[in-house]
């Protein structure tokens, strides 16, 4: 059963380590099947050397499991609250990667101080809301995902051009077409949030890069007018 | 004799270069046997590369030698007082890994920032205070345990919640369930370390995480409420 | 046709991850005939991994595809105008590389600091203006060639003893006698950036250093005075 | 011709890359045969990859070339003015690694902030001043030389207790008892050069350690009172 994607989520979990992302069984990446509305997910505090592709879990939206032998990732619910709200993507990446993880602590959203930066996220990376005391003590992974959807609603962000988000006080998601190019995003934000926490620290009074820079090079990439690449798909 | 336990200790020893902990001879890690009241150690100042089980030394806990062809870790007293007054712990490590001792030099306890952070870690990574002039000249590294567990003490801190202190002008001393599970805290004790560093200097005004956040991390992982990961022990 | 330029091409593109510089498809390097007036050039979007010395794309000065069955790098225009206009160079490198791209995004000359910047650079290393809304939204990578040599141009500096520019909220484009030496320059480039951002950390009253350490250093390895290496040209 | 000695060389100039203190074919490591009177040290801009140990130079205490078929280092008159002066050392390295060359840049002294450091060093890394245009003109590398030694002789410093050097603008010089343990030093000034670093950047009023904890880890690792170790030499 899902055997394809089940591959594709196990290729794109054991990207994670290599490339430098999660220590020991931190993070955790799902893909989706659109059609099937079910959800391949790796397994909870499962290390990464020794994971196989039938240690991955299958649940629905409402996070029965419908196959597997582990129990799915303490994240789950808020993978399926991304995975309802975000029609368009086709895998979700949580991790609590070093820089991403900084601003996360911070409380701080990566603002877009170059082309790097627009090449992937048309505009900056937001950080959410620190969540109420009743959101954690509540269905805590559920209200992850919700204060990360109210954060795209309240500032109109189309989150198939902000593919991550910083969760207050925790860390990074991300996702994007599929469960590999969620991670690809995971790596970008990574490389972003190093360079935007040295960009701002060589120049204090550093401003957000031109809006018409950040147009030129996200739709040179994404889109119908996209040209970079090879004519498949570029991001 | 204590074959098993010497596996274990070479074993977290060798993981210490391996994750990027030290540099040389530096560092050393011991584990105890508490029913034979026995501790297993590293020899001082042996290269890891050449190091085998048969260099390992067995010591009783008022440090005496009881095998092993090699003088015990110069830190030997400081591991042997953290046994007597911590009950629970199988394993001790001790290391220079960069950015704990950045924070033991700046003589600074580490705040917790985030969930990270408190998936480990229930509270601050307390700093010492310098040690007196008579402690150093005295029995320096048993008075180097000493002035761990009066941190300990006077903070009332469980070092079960707490499995890890920074040595004020020195570095990190961590410990865990086991010789293996001491190493595991070091290596995080690293990254929180790095993270919060980077945290205040990207926001001078932070503040500690919720205390409900910390909270729900801390016990999702731990004690008898636990849900993360697959049933077993989760840290 | 080109072979061996497109063997050292093909080799400086490879080098490129192998250094750190890139991240997936970021980058392109590029080497050029000048009798033949022929470019060798980076396909757009390929990946390093798989890249064969097929995928490498010739053009001629204008632009025009001679060989080749992909499209040549988006940056191709870019890597055309610094060889139409600094006549000694045989080999171009862009990337995103973190420190330089800092630098970029800051919108900072990288300031001459010490003997390992004046071994390579005879002088800062010049950040460009930002480009102006005409320029970005009509051929943009064109007018990106364009600003970097009304910089040199600008503050008269001779392309052969600068070989590396900043490009204003982008990143380095560097340069070199040919490819190979273009991405030697860049990787030299992201060390320099690198120590000249956290020299400047350490010491904020910093001041560039002694003009004539600077003459020293550059004139012991370049021209005709030059007495490091082997006899053969040093750098 | 002094092969042990040339073996040892070739084995500590090949560490370099190895221990990430060096790019390309930056740095350089000699060693003495104090009876002799002859160096054996690395020739001039050549590759690490490639160097066999026939391309080592013997020189004398004046410069001249005994052996080899290679221009030898550069940096050879500094080395020279360091052994006729600091008669107990019999290996010398020079680097531009990154921290060390941060704080040559900068101009400043590393203070001693922790036991790492007490460890190694019997107090700060000196930091020489800047030379002057006569001395930068003049024989350049002998007054690199003469300048090292300057600074030593006038802060009382012990070259055996102090074993390494930051040169003003430069980078750092590293000895120790042969080529081997010139590298060690090295590596480990490195490590020191980036905990100081971000030590003052963590506490802006941080100060030195205590010199009774200085004394106890320097003298329980040197000295005839040295504890640390198998009994051998430790350091």
């Amino acid at each position: 059963m899902l055997e394809e994607l089940k591959e594709k989520v196990l290729k794109a979990n054991l990207e994670l380590p290599k490339k430098g992302l999660v220590t020991y069984t931190w993070g955790n990446v799902s893909g989706i099947d659109r059609e099937k509305k079910l959800i391949v997910i790796k397994p909870s505090g499962v290390e990464y050397d020794n994971m196989t592709i039938n240690d991955l879990v299958v649940v629905d939206l409402d996070g029965n499991i419908i196959e597997g032998h582990l129990k799915p990732s303490s994240d789950t619910a808020t993978h399926l609250a991304l995975y309802k709200n975000f029609p368009n993507i086709g895998g979700v990446v949580h991790t609590h990667s070093s820089w991403a993880t900084i601003w996360s602590q911070a409380g701080k959203s990566i603002p877009a101080y170059g082309t790097t930066h627009a090449d992937y996220f048309y505009g900056d990376i937001p950080c959410t809301r620190k969540m109420k005391k009743t959101e954690i003590e509540g269905e805590y992974e559920l209200e992850t995902g919700k204060v990360i959807v109210e954060t795209f609603n309240a500032n109109e962000l189309n989150p198939d051009y902000t593919p991550a988000v910083l969760v207050n006080s925790h860390g990074p998601f991300a996702w994007g077409k599929d469960a590999g190019d969620a991670v690809h995003n995971a790596v970008v934000l990574e490389e972003l949030a190093k360079m935007a926490y040295n960009t701002e620290n060589l120049n204090r009074q550093v401003e957000r890069m031109q809006n018409e820079l950040l147009d030129k090079h996200f739709l040179r990439k994404h889109g119908k007018n996209a040209y970079y690449g090879q004519g498949m798909e570029a991001n």
